[in-house]
């Protein structure tokens, strides 16, 4: 048998949202390797604790963050080595991935180290924009409409140009953005619809209106939701 | 306990991409519902099959397809009259949906007419946008790139300039309007990056490049990826 490395998504925060397919993953693979942020427990191993085997080797991959990107690529290269080393001994591993592997993330920097040269197999898990629909709960897009999920790090007049022409829209790290977000949307009349979901599918679910949010940051992994109109998505 | 309408997504087509949530509401629900073309197999059901309880009623939703749209509402009515009787009865009902619930699909239809006078809980599925970019193997979006969900059935100035702005795209529910959307992604740089995705996930997933796809039509449910530049999403 041939070793795989499976970019394996786990879900939104939900236990119980892992696939079928994830979980017999996690009950033969004996290396768990998953991104953390130093001293930060990982979220996605906490979501599969229940499914990964006692015996697994933990391959942490440790993330600086808010640092300069090239630390964390150099992060990913240093694991991307780990990683095709346990294949090239027939161990098989599992990389853990929030939500969706291939929705943002960071299992496309092992998809692009290690492909095609090893077998990867992407299986893709529930996404945090899905578990945030479902909690307030609106349809994330409906009908004949189009959806636009736009990080809030884009460059301001590509925005609002996008949010102008919006019906749905989704918007992803958010962050220390919030202040700025909340103005466009409102000068986009995306405002009065616009729902902050925190946590989405976890235990710590929270929604709240956006112009009744205080505070002038969100977390990173808050999304807003919204749409034209009077009419639901 | 009070009866709910399980709003549940089944995922795109491979069994195994059910979620655990999913097949537990399964397991313990003994009225299963789902929309199908009269005289066509449902999907839906058939991915649950071996999780759907032996005893479990079975409800049909016959969606005429292609005709007028009021006869569609109309089987929605019909169908959502006979779940509020179910639900007044104490019975809880789950209603299949493939893919995820929120995103484009029929399970609006009945939160719009069953909330909130019922208990209604949507449970988030894999949608076959996730599948697909699984399939391709390809991030569908990736750091600060927006990501766009355009269905081709939208009037084609507006498609043509969402498209001209666009970074990463998913084009929804091309069928017939193929030709048309093969015409407007060239014109639009963004045809030989495309790549169509048909049944994803399923034993008969099929990836193809738009620029080898012979033929005039893709299946309605056929999802088309693709990207500006170089660089992969």
């Amino acid at each position: 048998m041939s070793a795989t490395l499976y970019l394996l998504g786990v879900g939104p925060g939900d236990p119980d949202l892992l696939t079928l397919k994830a979980a017999n993953i996690l009950r033969k693979t004996r290396v768990i390797a998953f991104a953390q942020k130093p001293g930060t427990p990982s979220m996605a191993l906490n979501i599969t604790k229940t499914h990964v085997q006692k015996h697994a080797a933990l391959l942490p991959v440790d993330v600086p963050m808010q640092v300069a990107p090239e630390a964390a690529q150099s992060a990913y290269d240093l694991a991307a080595s780990r990683i095709a080393a346990l294949l090239d001994q027939g161990k098989s591993v599992a990389y853990l991935c929030e939500g969706d592997p291939f929705f943002y993330g960071s299992a496309m920097y092992f998809f692009d180290r290690l492909s095609p040269e090893h077998a990867i197999e992407v299986v893709p898990g529930i996404s945090s924009l899905n578990a945030a629909s479902a909690a307030i709960p609106r349809p994330l897009v409906a009908r004949s409409q189009h959806l636009k999920i736009l990080p809030a790090t884009m460059a301001e007049p590509e925005l609002k140009a996008e949010l102008e022409t919006a019906q749905s829209v989704a918007i992803m790290k958010t962050g220390r953005h919030f202040s700025r977000i909340k103005k466009l949307l409102s000068e986009t009349k995306l405002a009065e619809n616009a729902l902050i979901i925190e946590h989405a599918s976890g235990t710590d679910e929270k929604v709240t209106p956006l112009l009744k949010y205080s505070g002038d940051n969100l977390p990173y992994f808050a999304i807003i939701l919204t749409h034209k109109g009077n009419e639901t998505p």
